[in-house]
């Protein structure tokens, strides 16, 4: 038996990744022993996937190999799926093995929420992997080309986005830009294309600046996006979608970007959950379980005023920073530290060379915010990755 | 009333071409009054479609604006589809308006003949037009990203060509060099990958030279191509296709180049028709009609053996030339010439670098008959386009 103690983590996403990155920096030597389990063998820039999505830009843009990043000298990787969390036993059960833990992170990330839609599992897409980006892409080009050869079928040009949030803001931004390539590649009359984004919430993006989101929703209705705001999606059936009265949206593609709940492995492990995510003490950790952080999607974080935190890119990587300091701190023996959110700023993409966004306390709006949207892309990769992976992967910005 | 005498081509495909190219140099000022009919507002070149039908190239480099290649102070062009000829009214209905001629010259094309087999029609794809190989290229490729959401489907990954004749052979010649390019980008192992070869006949390319034909097979069989010679397809469903003895191969993906058959056009105009082709006269007319001309898939014409050449675009090329001569000698009342074909070789492309062919009375195989490929393909955009051709659609050879 080791008396090492062992840090075992779920998820290379980016909570996990900077538990990770800060672990094997702060840790020395035997001091602990940590494994990174993750599905794939890389992890995902999930802010970005909206680009490969739409096809603006090649999903590799999206993912850095995990071996990359981490350190295999200082950290244990495995790559597998995760099939039942044990925290009586301190256990995870894996596809293909099993790992103990003294110390677990879970940072697994969510899974899409439907609200109870029928057919929205079934029939809709979701931005939320490398490989589901991939198939948007791949199933928007193939509209294109059935249309070609059944050109009475205008259900092939019709793409419906479920959703005004910011994944679905800038999946239309990108998707906007997208159309009229698709339409000269195809030869398809860029009329007949439709983009409908549909919201049941009161306003596009809700909680954002008002005036920057009607900014937003102009740049993109002069794309050619129409806006169905207010508007719940009744159905999502394999020819569409149907909406507020009983209309029927006859579209081929639908990509639902509507929410994100907590992912069932943490509901079925025994935690208490809120649509899925634990609401977890001032440390991350599991209510009862000193030993449990969760992070990122999981995670339900309170502000001041009592209300949750939307689970963001950036308040996953802060939390991960928190993370890895009270790992070592338990492992030292020394006290923990509170988390404590600090929000940077927020941008939203348009497409090209168009945002809206408030940073240090101002709104920017238009090439400025799309610079600083290019910027915020930079500084995480740099984080990460440091001067090779911005050079490697900052290409596309 | 004009006296000009006029001449409708229909189809801009090797024969029309030619034929209009032809036509456009030899007639004098207002000697004849020329229009070309044609579904789409380019020219493609058949024999390229198996390269972005399979993704190897780009579609772009497969077709030549018509107005790129007649001079249309001296060519009318129409851009609609044929929906019946009437000889006896001596007009072409077209979709939308008609147009009467003097002399017709029918170069439509053909359509897939099928052989009967149920499903084929619905379930299969077919090497046939710009539109239809855009499709089949996007098909393959959205069957990876299916592929990587749904794992157990190993029959996205599994492609039929059904037929292994020279558009068979040179498709799958494609494939099986895209199909690692795909494998990697989709990460997929390409041992999951299966290209079935199907065909009825008890040889690959019949009629080709047996120790070519043999040498063609080991090519592709090392780039992973399942051959099954002497195997009928006996059915085409949603599934796959029912091969021989009841086998299913299971496959999303079905390619049929196994015939060709005339245009349902040639047998709704009256004329008789063996598989839907007309057995033309020496001068490649219709019996009993001397002013209707009939190139390419629709005609069958007859080697001094008595058997008919299959229908190739050299056999259209030189139809079509041979056609033009006769135009401007009826109008100047000269004699006509007979047609006789003039088999200059024939060579089949395996894949990058790789062909087989037969070319001045020599077998050529590997690099060699590659280059030899190339310098046929150059020569045809020579033909049509001068060196500007050569120069703008070149570029893939």
């Amino acid at each position: 038996m080791s008396s090492i103690p062992k840090i075992v983590i779920l998820g290379a996403g980016y909570g996990g990744v900077l538990t990770s990155l800060r672990l094997q920096k702060e840790l020395n030597y035997n001091e602990a022993d940590v494994t990174l389990v993750n599905k794939h063998d890389y992890h995902y820039i999930t802010t970005h996937l909206h680009m490969p999505a739409a096809g603006t830009d090649n999903p590799e843009n999206a993912r850095v190999n995990i071996s990359k990043l981490i350190d295999e000298f200082k950290i244990d990787f495995v790559k597998s799926t995760v099939v039942q969390i044990r925290p009586q036993d301190r256990k995870v059960i894996l596809e293909d093995g099993t790992l103990s833990y003294d110390y677990l992170v879970i940072g697994l990330g969510g899974e899409p929420e439907t609200f109870g839609i029928p057919g929205l599992l079934e029939n809709a897409m979701n931005i939320r992997s490398i490989n589901s980006v991939r198939l948007i892409r791949e199933h928007i080009e193939y509209q294109f080309a059935r249309f070609k050869r059944e050109p009475h079928r205008t259900d092939y040009l019709t793409f419906v986005v479920g959703g005004a949030g910011f994944t679905g803001i800038e999946f239309i931004g990108e998707l906007s830009d997208r159309i009229p390539e698709l339409c000269k590649q195809f030869d398809v009359d860029p009329s007949l294309v439709k983009i409908y984004n549909i919201e049941a919430a009161p306003t596009a993006l809700p909680g954002f600046d008002p005036e920057l989101v009607e900014y937003a929703m102009e740049v993109l209705r002069k794309k050619g996006v129409t806006f169905r705001i207010g508007t719940a999606i009744k159905e999502c059936t394999p020819d569409g979608v149907i909406v507020g009265d009983g209309e029927e949206i006859r579209s081929q593609t639908v990509i639902w970007t509507g929410g994100i709940r907590g992912n069932r492995l943490i509901e079925e492990a025994g935690f208490e959950t809120m649509r899925g995510r634990v609401k977890v003490d001032e440390f991350m950790r599991a209510p009862g379980h000193e030993n449990i952080y969760i992070l990122g999607d999981n995670s339900l974080v309170f502000n001041p005023e009592g209300r949750p935190y939307p689970p963001t890119a950036q308040i996953a990587m802060q939390a991960g920073v928190n993370c890895a300091h009270n790992l070592v701190a338990s492992i030292r023996n020394q006290p923990l530290k509170g988390f404590a959110y600090s929000n940077k700023g927020t941008v939203a993409s348009l497409g090209k060379g168009e945002a809206i966004g408030i940073a240090f306390g101002k709104k920017y709006k238009g090439r400025v915010a799309a610079w600083l949207k290019k910027a915020i892309d930079l500084r995480y990769l740099f984080i990460i990755g440091g001067i090779p992976l911005v050079l490697r992967k900052g290409k596309f910005l």
